[in-house]
Parts: structure tokens; C-alpha cells; sequence
């Protein structure tokens, strides 16, 4: 038997799913007051010790983070943590990542950050603001608008972000181009091209997502040269990390008339102050960085622990695993 | 040779497409002043009466349209017009279709009206509203939002629009039902229902979309009743006649907290007069009708044209053919 945490909230919903564990997993749950408990006998537990961890939006954006964290990070006999996020760079998983033998991630995320993608070309393309601010005036006059369908698509770092994003671009009839070192066919892209072909590729898209991680070599490669390059017309749009740009060369093209607009769900500085510009350029569009954040989400990452759970006890490689090295203390 | 009126802006476009006609057809073009002449001599042509001709936003959206109108509806020999309109409850429709031995539609405006529907629909479940009035607060808190992705839409009207619009939703994960009078398979629905299963379907719909044409059977249809059989956290859109909805139930509906929101592409009075209650209610997200006005649609009507000028000169049936009789003086 192994001892597993899990928060409350996602055991209720996942526990049809752990029958098949019952002789191997000795669940302790964690609810929102931080209280530790035997999920079978309900009773308390103190200073749990978990072998395995499962880390979600339930117990990461819930009141007890901090215990959670904790309780996994202290543990000596920690095997393996599923994350239900797909970056490593927050110190809380730094911390779990040292502690765990085995530390593996999850990328369901991408399909709700599509959706979001695909919020923002719309809201771009039917000339949102407009439309609201016409409403408002109590005017009515008809606007021309674009299509996703024939739209062409520039999406720089091609992984489950833009594969994701890709597929719906694709099906509702746009054209896809996606940026990545490795070459070959993609899901979800018309082609692929290497990453020094992307500003050869900046003119000809109306709409450019970039959705790198955040590395030495990323840091604010959306610069005034990268702007420069986009179309008058083209929506540029972040769903990676907000140091992937560079902010002030970001509004002053967008006074410079090209990109058209821009829709970022990362800022370089999160939760982003109350006094940075960006907040009220009319030329962006801004989400607190909550595109992951829908109960498909919380879905997939079940279903990643779940898919995780029967590789763990049948002795094959778990998914989405992380090389203990990226969290030597650097 | 056939004389063949179409707006300047139109034959600038499809001109290449035209050149397998040179022999059959007397091209006259109208620009936006309203002057006619022969588009290969240049010439003036004054009082055209054409055999043939194709009225799309060019001309029917131009400053123009009366010169257009009374032009085509005046001729006494013509022979068929193109339209690129879906419906024909236009009083100019009427003149033209009692002008007119053929009058044909076109329903390429659907893949327009569909990517409206999915703007809407992705507004609604990211939360739009209190995303943009964060923003202008300049206050960062994230907030659940929904997916497209395995919400369940009721499509009641599942002609050329519910159909755009349900390919869309099922490429996108959704579930679509339709409504419709005859049964069977439909492209864009996993199924089909008769209409006097609609009250029954209607609780367990995340959207519910109306897209039917505007006949006494239709009228009113989107009433108390209805409204009180959606659920809580549902979204209410109209793509097809303002008369569908009793707007005063609706908006009584909405203060009452079911539906959710209501997103109207149509309204009973159009344009709708300033001091409408609709413009400024909170759940209601109101476009000035113009769901279809894109490049897209406009392609898309020259594609039909182009087909049909085939069918025509074939003598094949024509597609999108309206019975002569709806035309009728009533």
C-alpha cells in the first residue's frame, strides 16, 4: 500500500475512477481548512508522509496551498507527484520537484488555452470593442468583419499549445503554420518551418500566437524587429510567458499602427500592477492568466493522474516525465 | 448574348471568372454613383434592362441601391436574378422576385453567421463582461470559464446556419442537437429531433441557438415558456428574424436569472430605435445585424453566381431556386 494525497474535492470526484487502486493506494485527503485525512476511515491524519501526490487547481488555487505544499515537499518518501500544470518554473514545484523521485507533468491545459485563442481572434476579427462600444451609444450600424475560415495563422513554439490551437484553427477553415526546431509533419499545422524562418513568416499571417517557454534564448524575442515585421491588420497573442516580450516595444508598435492589436494572457510582471501601462493601451486585450482555467481542465489533468496511475502499478513509463536534473538547485 | 448587370466592385473581382461567358453574356457594370456602362467598351449604358443580374452587398450595401433596384426590378426582360441574400422577405426582393421569370438565393452567408454564433458563445463561458471590466480596473483575479468543448447546443431551425454552426461545434467538441421538421442525419448534428420535442430538449442545453425563418407559426416563438425551460447558466442567441423572440419575456427572463445571457444578431425593430430597453440590458449582447457581412460571404455569393451562370447556360436547375408563387402580391 502506498500512501497518496490528494485533495478532497478531487477525490469525491475521481474516487468511481481509484476502485481499480483499492488494494494499492491508501488515499489521504487534504480539504480546504488544510486538514489531513484517511479518505476510507475519515480519520485524521497528522504529518502525512506521502508516497505518491497529485497537485492540482484544487489544492494549488485553493486556501490550503500552503499546506499542501508542505506536506509533499517534507515528505522523505515522496516517489512520484503528478502535476496537473505543464511548466516547472514556480518554486513550489522546484521545491516538490527536489523532493520527488519521479515528478511528471501535464498538458490537458492546451485545450482550454485553444478555446481562449480562439475567443481572442473572434473578438478581433468581429470587431469587438466596436461592436460593445455601439451598444453602449445605443447605435446601430453594420460593420464589416473576418473570418477564422481563410485566416492565416503564424503559431511560434509548436507544442501542446499549438497543436491544440491548430487543430480548431484548422477545422474551422484557417491555414496553419507552426514554428519548431524539429521538423516533419505536425497535428494541427498546414506545415512547419525552423525557427529562423519565423520572420520570413511574420508578413504574411494575420494572426500570430506565440506560445514558447520561457528560456534564455525565448526572452523577449517579441521585439520592435518581430513587429515590425507582422502585417497592419495582424493580432498578436501570448499564451506563453510573459518574458517571451517585450512589453514597451509591444505598445509602441501597436502606436505605430502594426500589429492592429494585441491579446496577451501573460504579463512579464504577474499579477501585473496596477500602474503598468498595459492595462488601459487600447490596443490590448488582457487576461490574468486564467486561459487553463475551466472544469475541462480540471478534467484532463484527472484523467493524466488516472492514465499515470495504472503505468505507476504496471511498471511502465510514466507520461509527461521530468528529468530530475531540472531541479537541481542551480 | 445576355445582358448581365453586376456592381463594378463585383466584376473587378470575379472578372477572370467570367471569361468562359465572354460569348454569352453582355457584361453591364453599375458603380457607386450609380452610372451604368458596358464593362469591356466602357461606354455608357443608359436604362439597362438586364436579362440577367447578380445583387450582392456591393450593390445592395453601396450608396447606389436604388439605381440598382429600380434598374433590375424595371426591366421587363428579366430572365433571372441572382441574389445573394438567404431570405426574401425584402420589399425589394419582392419587386425583383415579381420582376423576375427565376429568382435564385444563396446560403454561403452561413459560415459568416456560424463564426458570429461561436464569438458569442466563447464570450459568454470565458466570462467577456467581467474580463474587460477588470481590465478597465486594472485588477487581476482569474475566474473559471467554460469550453465549447463538451457543451451541449439545441439548434432550433437546422437549415444552412444551424448546420455551419454545428459543424463548428462538433469539430470543437460540442454536442449539437437540431430541431427540424424532417428527420434523419444532418452534417453538424450528432442528432436530430422534431420540433414538438424542443420543450423537452431545452433544459439540458448549454446554448440554444434560433435560426429559423420568421412565418406566423414562428412568431413569438422564444416566449415565457421557453425561456423558463433553459437552464440557469445557459446562453440565448437569435441569428435568424428579431420576431422570433418576445423581447419583453426575454428580458423579464434574463432579470429573472434564466437564461444567462442572450446574444441578438436581430431585433423586432430594425434598426433598433434608441430608446429600446434591449440596448442597455446587462444580459443582452446586441449586433446590428450584420452577422454575415465579411469576405468571406461575399466570396462566397460570387462562387454561387459563378455556379449557377454554369447551370444556367447548361441548362441544368439552378440552385437555391425560389417558387415563383412566393412572390405573389398578397
Amino acid at each position: 500500500m502506498k500512501d497518496c494525497l490528494v485533495h478532497a474535492k478531487t477525490f469525491a470526484r475521481i474516487a468511481p475512477r481509484l476502485k481499480s487502486f483499492e488494494d494499492k493506494l491508501n488515499i489521504i485527503v487534504m480539504d480546504d481548512s488544510g486538514a489531513f485525512a484517511n479518505a476510507r476511515t475519515g480519520e485524521a491524519v497528522v504529518e502525512p508522509k506521502p508516497e505518491i501526490a497529485f497537485g492540482n487547481a484544487d489544492a494549488f488555487f485553493g486556501p490550503s496551498v500552503r499546506e499542501f505544499v508542505l506536506a509533499v515537499a517534507r515528505s522523505d518518501r515522496l516517489d512520484w507527484f503528478q502535476s496537473a500544470a505543464a511548466g516547472i518554473e514556480n518554486p513550489a514545484f522546484v521545491m516538490i520537484g527536489q523532493a520527488a523521485r519521479t515528478f511528471t507533468t501535464n498538458h490537458t491545459q492546451s485545450e482550454a488555452m485553444a478555446e481562449w485563442a480562439l475567443w481572442q481572434a473572434l473578438d478581433f476579427f468581429r470587431q469587438g470593442p466596436k461592436h460593445r462600444a455601439q451598444q453602449a451609444a445605443g447605435h446601430w450600424e453594420r460593420h464589416d468583419s473576418r473570418e477564422i475560415r481563410r485566416s492565416k495563422w503564424l503559431i511560434v513554439g509548436f507544442g501542446s499549445i499549438g497543436a491544440s490551437t491548430g487543430r480548431r484553427v484548422m477545422a474551422l477553415g484557417g491555414e496553419v503554420t507552426g514554428v519548431r526546431r524539429s521538423q516533419g509533419l505536425a497535428e494541427g499545422a498546414d506545415r512547419i518551418v525552423p525557427p529562423d524562418r519565423m520572420m520570413a513568416e511574420l508578413p504574411g499571417a494575420d494572426v500570430v500566437l506565440v506560445c514558447l517557454p520561457h528560456t534564455p534564448e525565448t526572452e523577449g524575442m517579441a521585439n520592435a524587429d518581430f513587429f515590425a515585421a507582422m502585417k497592419p491588420d495582424a493580432l498578436f497573442m501570448n499564451l506563453g510567458r510573459g518574458a517571451l516580450v517585450d512589453e514597451a516595444a509591444l505598445m509602441a508598435a501597436l502606436d505605430a499602427g502594426r500589429p492592429a492589436h494585441a491579446a496577451l494572457d501573460v504579463a512579464s510582471e504577474e499579477p501585473l500592477p496596477r500602474d503598468n501601462p498595459l492595462w488601459s493601451h487600447p490596443g490590448v486585450t488582457l487576461t490574468p492568466h486564467d486561459s487553463p482555467q475551466t472544469q475541462g481542465t480540471i478534467i484532463g489533468a484527472d484523467d493524466t493522474f488516472i492514465e499515470n496511475l495504472h503505468r505507476y502499478f504496471n511498471g511502465e513509463p510514466l507520461h509527461h516525465l521530468i528529468d530530475k536534473a531540472e531541479f537541481a538547485a542551480g
